[in-house]
């Protein structure tokens, strides 16, 4: 079973999941992309994945057949295993405990694309839908803390399908940077007595000069303390810390959201491989007013080198202004993926 | 100038430094290293870089001329500027501050060499003296409060020239790692009253499974909380919180301990891309009984991805006692490096 360990210095987690396929020395190369093979993720192929979670089926069709439209598996090479007691110990200066948590794939469309925004918006709320249901159950088991959605387009952002697909990690410890998040939400709660989140949205709105899209829902803009070129968040204007309380009309208006959010990234920046993140609340704390559920999003342009590793200090070469008026101005044609779709 | 901007939630700072050489979309393709060409670090093209700013030279020789053994210089695009005042301000809920710094280059040796492992013991050992010296003297300007030296080795890891280098970052704030590092290490030693690096030495020695390599000076051994395979740190046996306050007799044995863990890595991985990281105590404090400067290595043999960005988690597909193992029975042969000299 893999193991969680801590840190002692920084408090840091690191799941040790040793892949027991491969000896130390296989690590030499880099993981590629395995393209334009068989597809586990295509509708017809249900048996090349572990039996299915969920997935949300046209009616008469049958658990792990076809006939579906989003449909979540667990991980076939997980990095955290469901089944056992939760066990913390410690040993010597150090802490650990056996992996517990949960590793679950989101399939987001039963034909082979690679690139989540040609999907049709509907099937996209398909997918926002999922990540709900998904946090609403797994939230009900006790040894698990928190669920981080993402998602790795392309091999240099972490990908080893191409068929469009997000992750879930449940784990039974709150990850540091959540904390880190949660913690900093708080202080400036406690200080100034408002949402970080509103005041930055405020503040986006009358500046503009991050903005890329604007919605009744939600605001996506690039940052101020942009990471990398191009990193965007969407920021959802209604409250609510925890995202699996979203609203239906939230999702209607978030499906396009993403999609617009995507390709725009995508025709600017010719298709580049990009990660998100689903920013949320523990499972174990109710509704927090000092904090607010959103998606990071950062195409993988720059890599990240020792002095990024050693000082958690980010070198950004396009300064966020520039991203956003940059974004802003790239049109979608209205054709966009179709002829990717004709071909496929 | 660049600019540093402070994440609101997180406190992360970022450097906003835009090339103005780039448009925007000019960042969709990924750098590459450019080999076998030109080499601007090489002995006899010194003009090629900005004029030294300290050398270590043969009697008789001229700045910025042949003569050299190790070299420093400005970096030619660097992230921060040495020059003008210090300037913080608020902009609404967002804080900056202009970019003073200093970004320099340590030119490794005067011949073409991609790998400071094959670098003779003496020469490894003169650029320990030189981080040392720029540290001193970077210490002096009470405008900059932390130092970072940092290598990129390959282009996967970063570096964008393959003579062997390494570079300096000195800022106006301490980095949030450090700060982190510090903060935890200070935490230990109020409840226990001993260095944790102490202790961690201690654990290691006793356990023996995450040793790579013992010397009367340092341990080097695989972190049992290793993000990355084959992470490996190298840390003191004496007492020190400042790398600038080491001894002869330390970088005596230092300069063989990092030949000796860089050539094991190298034989065990096939010559991977690799960081290391010196960490150390900021500028603006007295010697700190609860902390220990040391390096972290890591070779990138695995991407990062979403789940690691969003959470800060990581997921380590080798326990450190597999890759200790395996680095441990790594025989370094007699001619390690010389064939490839006489080749170049």
């Amino acid at each position: 079973m893999p193991e969680l360990r801590k840190d002692p210095v920084t408090g840091r987690w690191v799941i040790i999941a040793p892949d027991r396929a491969k000896r130390p020395m296989d690590y030499h190369h880099e993981l590629k992309l395995v393209e334009g093979r068989f597809d586990p993720f295509a509708e017809g192929n249900e048996s090349a994945t572990p039996p299915e979670i969920i997935a949300y089926r046209h009616h008469g069709s049958s658990p792990n057949g076809p006939g579906w439209r989003v449909r979540v598996v667990p991980n076939k090479f997980p990095a955290l295993q469901v089944e056992g007691d939760l066990e913390k110990r410690g040993d010597g200066i150090y802490d650990l405990m056996n992996g517990i948590g949960a590793h679950e794939v989101i399939i987001e469309c039963p034909h082979y694309e690679t690139n989540m925004s040609r999907l049709p918006v509907e099937m996209i709320r398909e997918v926002l839908y999922a990540y709900r249901d998904r946090l609403t159950d797994l939230k009900k088991d006790r040894r698990l803390v928190h669920g981080l959605i993402f998602k790795n387009k392309g091999a240099m952002a972490g990908a080893s399908l191409d068929h469009s697909h997000s992750q879930l990690i449940v784990t039974s410890v709150v990850p540091i940077t959540v904390w880190e998040e949660m913690t900093g939400a708080m202080e400036f709660y406690n200080y100034r007595g408002r949402c970080i989140y509103e005041d930055m949205i405020h503040q986006e709105l009358k500046d503009g000069s991050r903005v890329v899209h604007d919605t009744p829902e939600f605001l996506v803009f690039c940052p101020y303390a942009s990471r990398f070129p191009f990193e965007t968040w969407v920021v959802p204007k209604r409250h609510g810390s925890h995202y699996e309380t979203i609203q239906r009309h939230q999702i209607e208006d978030l499906g396009g959201v993403l999609k617009t959010t995507l390709a725009k990234l995508e025709l600017a920046l010719d298709d580049p491989p990009y990660n998100y993140v689903l920013h949320t609340a523990p499972f174990d704390t109710a509704d927090l007013p000092h904090y607010r559920w959103h998606f990071e999003l950062f195409p993988r342009l720059t890599r990240v080198a020792g002095f990024e590793w050693g000082s958690g200090f980010y070198i950004n070469p396009v300064a966020p202004e520039e991203a956003a008026a940059f974004l802003r101005e790239v049109e979608i044609p209205s054709d966009y993926g179709k002829e990717h779709k004709a071909s496929a």
